[in-house]
């Protein structure tokens, strides 16, 4: 890479010191949104933005935001992500692109470029979504997309509530969500996949995010002796849930298709060896990058499960917990992360986001995009998440570039 | 039916009576073996049985034996089933087998017939297994295929140990399992399967029992992302779950086979909405009551997790927790039960035992063969577990016409 001009080491030291600061006394890092952990890492971030010279501000759903002033009071330019993690994750997930936002403003700090416009690096709260529901609050409710006092009053997985608990960890601020608009916003993600290891690329345009369906799935059947019971007389609800599963793999998302289905959580009533189950319960987590394709995938499914419950003798009901449409990303973000790393002589290309990300919300306001970099085995939300010191490096520079032609661009 | 010789209030009375005995206070009938339940049990059935006049005899397993003196000193005639049950039983389940088992000495009491033979009455210890495995345990060590010791010894899923309930209920009796080496065993019970109500027919006369193999099956994948792990690249432990299931019934034990197949319990692990799983844990439960049949489904099974763990990627190993082979009951008995039938004008046909029952024990001992009547709607285990008073009765009154055939044969 020529002229390097991010500082590796500073990034990398942070990204362990804030992985440290949410560590239990067996050495798992865990940093719930708004518990005591999330408070040590949130006084982190802020104290290093303030250090470094940002502006510090707060909003009501405790949105940290760390403002850059520029020669011109106008629309900001927007680096983001967040810091909560899932229960024993690993150092990357998040925390890369907010700290890789303080690099970038330290590095055009030392390069003794004044923005035109204000940079603001976010950290949005709630991105993780397993103690307080949905996930990627803190950027919707910013966005527009949820109401503020539906959010505070969210009651956690623990009974707690989120409005209490941001205010006891100090994180409930006075700034309206959303009073930010920003002109971009651009988000730098570990990929949390295996594709760009697997192929040997060192930074993905993320051109997309793949709409998600999450349904919970009732299979009614009856309960039998396994022994007594003939075939031809069995309303076996686990058969019924094996036949959705094979359908997904076979059918509705086989390998290469767009559509990508998962049934990750089977539960059988009474779940003996020699009943066959009277009731079965199953997730099916179904995503495709094109709206099209994604509505027909699930009317598709829909129709299966109508022909499954004829077919079985069983009764089959469906409930939609999650459902988010795909999201294209700005067009000419995506071409300018691309001009970006190949102006760094790296590989780079064109790719769809599997999980959901803050930068999808933003892209409700304002021309958004996302770059990602490398997972080691594809493994995240996980302590073995990992991504090499140089991929984390060639994301940041690439970050950085985009970042510089955005402010040159800025009027 | 012509001349009816059974006294059928009698018989309802004491099911009734039996049942009762061993409800809790919500009502649910639990007599778990060696239980105070059954100590209550145990109670009634030996005093009905001294009120009749059999002498009663209990073996050092908890055998009851109530023998009805014949003209000559020779080798008896058995008729026994079991009184122990599940948790949250019906009143049927075994106890029909014992309980007309009196009503046919008192029919033939009252008939003025006194046997050549002795007549015994049985009541063997711990037939359903769910406290003390294995199941058919009394008859299995009368018949000499489990020592008397080993079964004395066996540890409870509640912690105790079976030797001292069987002191504590005052049932470890002196007599040697086995001493007594019946001419012939008849079990009649309740079908607990939905043929011979499907089909309109009153008694099932028992020509085999299916061979029972239990294994659990541990499938070994990768967890990863929903969302960002392409199917390709994918290690599905619940997907070959479903391989299984649906193999089974499709290819292995499709409707009309003789092999039965099924799963009855799943596990997934994580068995989170989003991850996919990394292992997954099920039952398989085959019967076939052909011996050659039985060892080539268990074969071609083994042989379809070998190619399937190379096709997904992942590993597949099988345990082993039960296998019996089936057994084939004495042809001439088989007959007996037909022509009984014939005699009383009730409708009959010859079909297979899906459950494990006392009588493929004693198979080992003697000739033997078993009398089914039919179960509302094939439910057994279950406190909606019914047989029709009419059926009842044209069951009990075949095992009397057996009897009294057996016994007019005997020398």
């Amino acid at each position: 890479m020529p002229n390097p001009r991010i500082n590796l080491p500073r990034l990398l030291e942070r990204l362990q010191q804030l992985g440290d600061s949410a560590r239990d006394a067996r050495g798992r890092l865990t940093r719930s949104a708004l518990s005591d952990t999330d408070r040590a890492g949130r006084d982190l971030v802020c104290g290093w933005m303030r250090d470094i010279g940002l502006q510090v501000s707060i909003d009501a759903i405790g949105n940290i935001f760390g403002c850059w002033h520029g020669e011109l009071d106008a629309a900001p330019l927007m680096i983001g992500s967040h810091i909560d993690s899932v229960v024993d994750a690993g150092i990357y997930d998040g925390c890369y692109g907010v700290l890789s936002g303080l690099a970038v403003v330290e590095a055009l700090e030392e390069q003794g470029i004044r923005p035109k416009c204000p940079l603001i690096v976010a950290a949005f709260t709630n991105e993780e979504g397993h103690r307080y529901a949905p996930d990627m609050m803190g950027s919707l409710v910013h966005a527009g997309g949820l109401d503020l006092d539906t959010a505070l009053a969210t009651v956690g997985v623990d009974g707690s509530v989120l409005g209490d608990e941001l205010q006891r960890i100090g994180y409930a601020g006075d700034m309206l969500p959303g009073t930010i608009r920003p002109r971009a916003f651009i988000e730098l993600h570990i990929e949390q996949g295996p594709l760009l290891e697997h192929d040997g690329i060192a930074i993905g345009a993320v051109e997309n995010l793949q709409g998600i369906s999450w349904q919970e799935i009732t299979i009614k059947g009856v309960a039998n002796h396994a022994g007594t019971t003939p075939t031809r007389l069995r309303h076996d609800a686990g058969l019924a849930a094996a036949r959705i599963v094979t359908y997904l793999r076979d059918e509705l998302a086989p390998p290469g298709d767009s559509t990508v289905a998962t049934v990750g959580s089977i539960r059988l009533h009474p779940n003996v060896i020699n009943v066959i189950a009277s009731s079965a319960t199953l997730s099916i987590d179904l995503r495709d990058p094109d709206s099209e394709r994604f509505a027909e995938a699930e009317q598709r499914l829909t129709q299966f499960l109508d022909e499954l419950a004829l077919r079985e003798g069983v009764e089959i009901s469906a409930r939609q917990l999650v459902r988010f449409e795909p999201v294209s990303f700005a067009g000419e973000l995506v071409e300018l992360v691309e001009q970006a790393a190949a102006s760094l002589a790296l590989s780079c290309r064109r790719m769809t986001s599997g999980a959901g990300h803050d930068a999808q919300m933003m892209a409700r306001l304002c021309p958004a995009a996302m770059i990602f970099v490398p997972s080691r085995d594809g493994i995240s939300h996980n302590p073995r998440e990992h991504t090499d010191p140089e991929d984390l490096h060639a994301g940041t520079e690439v970050l950085l570039e985009v970042i510089v032609r955005l402010l040159a661009a800025a009027r």
